[in-house]
């Protein structure tokens, strides 16, 4: 049996299953949590979606994403986990006290930085989403995936490939999302709801940050910054606290080794962090640590 | 034989083909011109890749642009023209005049505006690109496609998709890219090189575009405007004259019935037109152009 085979059939026979989101869930680790309780779901089986933080906006238009819990009635217990891009089972928040004692842990991801934990380990680094790992084992689950878990599946794959033009694209993403359009899931739909569905405000807000671009004297680092009193004059909103740090990378360049040394993480190609301090301070912080990298990543 | 066999049959033995881009051609047009001629060139076929607005500098990373002519040899002649793209031979532009006399007109589009000229006629308004249209033509021109003719045919398609997120975009789409992954072409290479590789000004001007969006009383209609005056203080340049106004319409409106009112064209998700009057008054005449498409195209 290949691993996605193993993982499909033991879920079969399991009575109560918890899917465990990561903190600050993105399009991937929701729409592929949300497919494989589909698929559970679909064979009568029962299945909790959680998220310690809730839902993002941008992903509300998920199908039966009113599903998704952010607390677990008191009382419930459950025979598997199954942690979805969880480096750590610590990463996926406050609810990850549910998976104290639990006989079965499944540890599903595609990032180099799991740590191999649980008793079950899905975990492909070429995948470029992990909607490619769990496309397989939603289809020995439930053959024929209906429309929604196909929407679910392609908004993971969408938004973790900024639609199909990150380096991690492969064949097999194209494929999958062939399938997943001929499974009834539409492209344009998840790229509207989740890229063109946004304010007049927000637009603005994203021209303002614009705007104010700055590159680097020798053009290697470009930044710009969104403040709160934008975001007043604008007319904006934003889920955040504190000061929220986006990065991308590119030639060679890795985000993720930025990000981690200022107790973030992600890919090479796309990292974040958060930090508390004032917003100066954090940019000369930031850079500091990009010009360390540039040294290595010499061009 | 099919359409396309038939066209791929005939070609082969044609003795000095000419391939005709559209006016102002954009990246689908010159990605399928280039990888026709490349299979042509291939076969040790002779082919000419014309373009009477020569190439826009996003395209200037295409394999083989060098070969992309704006002037036809004084006494050259064809015995076999290929319109790419043209509703009627004169959207060619100014080297449409060498199609005068030619025995063979072939003529190959995915618009439905195409007029249906020519002797041999391969028209899809089904495919998303007109890469789609030619692919199964080069592969039986050139059985194996190299990466840099598979470079041509993905930069076709993810620029007229916008990156496999446009209505038109099928399962054939992506089937189309994995192929042309599998052949050595890199969608996050094309994607760097068309969309990320524009300078800081560029990124501001964009900015002050965005940060001037205006939207109409009922929020139906969104519009803004870029003025000499914004590209002087970004120091961004653009290679247009007049005023070019471009549309996107969502929700089953027509974009290209609005364009071609004001006299230009499209597709219903996105067209444009051109206008040499002050902004103010074409914003004025636009906007009752597309009160008049919205009433068609009552919510």
């Amino acid at each position: 049996m290949s691993p996605a085979e193993t993982v499909a059939e033991t879920l079969k026979s399991r009575r109560n299953i918890l899917l465990l989101n990561h903190e600050a869930p993105d399009g991937d680790c929701l729409g592929s949590t949300l497919a494989l309780a589909k698929a559970l779901w679909a064979r009568g089986q029962r299945a909790t979606v959680g998220s310690s933080d809730g839902v993002p906006e941008m992903y509300r238009f998920l199908p039966s994403i009113d599903r998704v819990v952010t607390a677990i009635p008191e009382g419930e217990t459950f025979d598997t986990v199954v942690f979805m891009e969880c480096s750590v089972p610590e990463r996926a928040g406050r609810l990850a006290a549910h998976a104290a004692g639990v006989p079965l842990r499944v540890n599903i991801d595609h990032h180099v930085s799991n740590t191999g934990y649980g008793d079950l380990v899905l975990w492909d680094v070429d995948a470029a989403a992990v909607a490619e790992v769990v496309y397989p084992i939603v289809r020995i689950l439930h053959p024929r995936p209906d429309a929604d878990t196909a929407t679910c599946l392609l908004t993971a794959l969408m938004t973790d490939t900024g639609s199909f033009h990150y380096t991690s694209v492969t064949p097999r993403s194209f494929q999958l999302a062939a399938e997943l359009m001929g499974a009834g899931a539409s492209p344009a739909g998840v790229f509207r709801q989740v890229y063109e569905n946004r304010s007049a405000a927000s637009v603005r807000l994203l021209g303002r940050a614009l705007s104010g671009l700055t590159l680097s004297d020798d053009g290697r680092v470009a930044w710009t910054s969104v403040t709160q009193a934008m975001l007043r004059e604008t007319g904006a909103a934003m889920e955040e606290e504190g000061i929220h740090v986006s990065l991308r990378g590119m030639g060679g360049v890795r985000a993720h080794v930025i990000a981690e040394a200022m107790g973030g993480g992600g890919h090479a190609a796309a990292a974040g962090f958060t930090a508390k301090a004032p917003l100066d301070e954090v940019i000369r912080r930031t850079l500091t640590v990009v010009r360390r990298e540039l040294g290595a990543a010499a061009p």
